[in-house]
C-alpha cells in the first residue's frame, strides 16, 4: 500500500538519498517543498542542475570555479609562489575566512587512503607537481588535515617534491586557541610542546 | 569576498532555506550534490519539480494525490460512511500503516490556531460539512492531535457538525502501547484512568 503519491514517494526517495537525511527529515523536506510556490520550487531545481553544469575545476589550482581560473588564481594580489596544499574546496574556504594567507591553493580533492582505495593517481597530484616543476614557487604548504590519512598524504607529497628544491611545510600543531589544556589530548599536547616557542 | 563559486553558493542557500537544514548541513548536501553524476542530478532536479507539479489534492477527502480521486477514496474497499478527521496528509499515512482502519478520511491541511492566524476558514472545514451534510456519513472520528490546538479543533468541529445527527467519536487517550508508566506525563495518566476498560 502506497501511502503517499507516487511523485511525492519518489521525491522523498530523493531527498533520503542525501547524506545525512533520514526518512523523516525526508519526509519532512519533501512536504515542505510542496508547501512553496511555483517559482520556489523552480529556482530550487535550477540551483541544483546550475551548480552541477557551471562548477568545474580551476585549470591551475584545481579549487571549484564556476568556469575558467579561479578567482584566486586570477587576482593579481595572490602570490602565486607559495602553495598551500588542501585536501577539499572546504578547507580552502576555512583558510580564506582567517583572511591571513595571501598566496595560492592547491585543491587534491581527497587524501592517499588504501583502505578507501584512494591512491596517488587518484589524486590532483601530478598537476601539483607540474605547478612546482614550472619552476616559480618557493614554498609548498601542507595544510591536509591532522589525522592518519591527511598526515601521510603530506608526508608523500613532501618526499614527491623534495627534487624540486622547494621548502615544503607542514601547518603548526598545537592546542587550540580559546582551548583548554585539561580536554586536550595527549598527542595534541606533545605536538604542542614540541613546537614550543620562544615568548 | 567569496569562497565557493556563485552557483555553489547558490545552492547551499538553497539548502540552508530548508527547514532543520544549518549552514554547515548545506553546504554538506551542496558538494554533494557536485558529486553526483549528470544523470542522478537530473533526475533529483525532475523529482522536485515533477512532484510540485503533479500532486494535487484529492478533491473528495483533501488527501494529496497524484491527480483525481486519491486511491482511499476510489477503492469500493473502503468504508465511505466513516470519515477520520486529520490534520495533515502524514497523519492519513500514520494511521494507514497501523493497518485497522477501513474507512475514507478528511484532511484539514492544519488546526485552528489564533496564535498562527489560522482560523476555521483557512482549512478544509466547508468541504468537510459538504461531506457530512450529504447524508451518507454515520460516523466522523476526530484524530487531530491530542495538543491544544489539535483539541480545540475537534470540539470546534463536533460542534459545528451536531445538526447533521452524525456520531462523532475522538481517538482514545491513554499509556502508549510500550511505554512505561513511570514516563508518562500526568495528563496523560489522568486520561488513562479516566478510559480505563473493563479487563
Amino acid at each position: 500500500m502506497e501511502y503517499f503519491p507516487a511523485p511525492l514517494e519518489k521525491l522523498v526517495e530523493q531527498f533520503a538519498s542525501l547524506p545525512g537525511i533520514g526518512g523523516k527529515s525526508a519526509q519532512r523536506l519533501a512536504f515542505y517543498v510542496l508547501s512553496l510556490t511555483q517559482e520556489e520550487v523552480q529556482d530550487f531545481a535550477s540551483a541544483i542542475l546550475e551548480a552541477k553544469s557551471s562548477v568545474t575545476c580551476c585549470p591551475v589550482c584545481r579549487n571549484l570555479t564556476a568556469g575558467g581560473l579561479c578567482p584566486i588564481c586570477a587576482s593579481p594580489k595572490r602570490d602565486g609562489t607559495t602553495i598551500c596544499v588542501v585536501a577539499d574546496p572546504r578547507d580552502v574556504a576555512a583558510i580564506e575566512r582567517a583572511r591571513e594567507y595571501n598566496g595560492s591553493y592547491h585543491v587534491l580533492h581527497g587524501v592517499i587512503s588504501p583502505m578507501s582505495h584512494v591512491g596517488p593517481d587518484d589524486l590532483e597530484i601530478k598537476s601539483l607537481v607540474e605547478r612546482v616543476a614550472r619552476g616559480d614557487v618557493q614554498e609548498v604548504i601542507m595544510a591536509t588535515n591532522p589525522d592518519t590519512e591527511g598526515e601521510a598524504t603530506a608526508m608523500y607529497l613532501a618526499r614527491l617534491l623534495r627534487p624540486f628544491q622547494v621548502r615544503v611545510t607542514r601547518l603548526a600543531y598545537g592546542i587550540p586557541v580559546g582551548g583548554h589544556l585539561e580536554f586536550a589530548d595527549d598527542a595534541t599536547l606533545m605536538r604542542a610542546l614540541e613546537g614550543r616557542q620562544e615568548l
